[in-house]
């Protein structure tokens, strides 16, 4: 039996980094799809175009899988809002995201959700290290949105209180992409997210 | 094999109830703390200390079951919440409510979640029925929040549209909820939800 690792090997070959990027994006599309519980090995395996042995070089077990594909989602949504979220310093950069995020839903069709927050909702009573990289995941989140608002705080634009205010923001848009998913209506999304710049803006002089 | 029936035979003994009830309630604790995918028929009639042929005979197959598990989580957290949700026609009842939403999410040491949202979260994209049921449950619980605000309004103390806020108080709660869940700390919770009254006593008078 192989011994489970969550670390991917030392080095891996250009060709070997492809690889592994293939079957971990393959997993991510399955999970968003399908769930955690509704993907196996196989589904990945053949969706990937990759061999058992490719498979199992990579991820000792599907565990290990879902750790990477927790990475892989953090980096793709968190890191991809990043250069969004270095402009919330300003109500126009808030609504730029916001209106990114609600269109963002729209062309999905409201399936899905947050493909972080479903992992982590799915995950968390059931897979302790997921549930800590999920945590991770939203923490850079959090602190993303917060960059913005506390520089809107050191100029003296912003009276409440910056991390306060973006941890409520990063709840309210987990909550509203929820209910939007549920629903299959973007309707929840975007009236919560009108409503926090609506909180925001109030706060601002 | 045995078609599948959402529907509870016709007319139930009160002993037969007290059988189905046994049944269900036993689903939805091992369903809350392990997700619907971790828990098996198995289980459920190992738990409710139940026959096969009395499982069987309150449900067909595990998708009824869920369904009846939605119902369940329906009637205890919204029907439940309900007292509380008539005195939301003020700021003060707004606080009592949100106090005992993070005092219960401290008893259960953040596990779990919100008990429908993650019946949602886990279900919205394999199960069209689930989802479904899910949405009723959320609409039920806007509905609830949306009364007294609703009265709010009418009485010229609440400027806000009740529908939209109704909504985001929804959101910023279910948000809530999943972060506290994820971190393991009643923190997110509880800074989301005062945001929220904030948000809604910057708009009374």
């Amino acid at each position: 039996m192989r011994t489970h690792t969550e670390q991917r090997p030392a080095k891996l070959t250009r060709k070997g980094e492809q690889t592994r990027l293939r079957i971990v994006s393959a997993a991510a599309k399955l999970m968003f799809d399908n769930g955690v519980a509704g993907t196996t090995m196989e589904d990945v395996k053949s969706a990937a175009q990759a061999s058992s042995s490719q498979l199992y070089h990579y991820f000792a077990d599907k565990q290990a899988l879902i750790l990477a594909v927790i990475e892989y989602q953090n980096e793709t949504v968190v890191g991809g809002q990043e250069p969004m979220l270095a402009r919330l310093d300003s109500i126009e950069g808030l609504r730029t995201w916001c209106a990114f995020l609600v269109q963002h839903q729209r062309d999905l069709e409201c399936r899905g959700g947050c493909p972080i927050g479903s992992l982590g909702g799915e995950l968390a009573e059931t897979d302790a290290k997921a549930r800590v990289a999920v945590s991770g995941a939203f923490l850079r989140w959090e602190s993303g949105i917060r960059g913005g608002l506390r520089a809107m705080h050191e100029r003296g634009q912003l009276t409440a209180d910056p991390e306060d205010l973006a941890l409520t923001i990063l709840a309210a848009l987990q909550g509203g992409l929820l209910l939007t998913q549920i629903h299959r209506d973007v309707r929840p999304l975007e009236i919560t997210l009108n409503a926090m710049i609506d909180h925001v803006a109030a706060q601002t002089r």
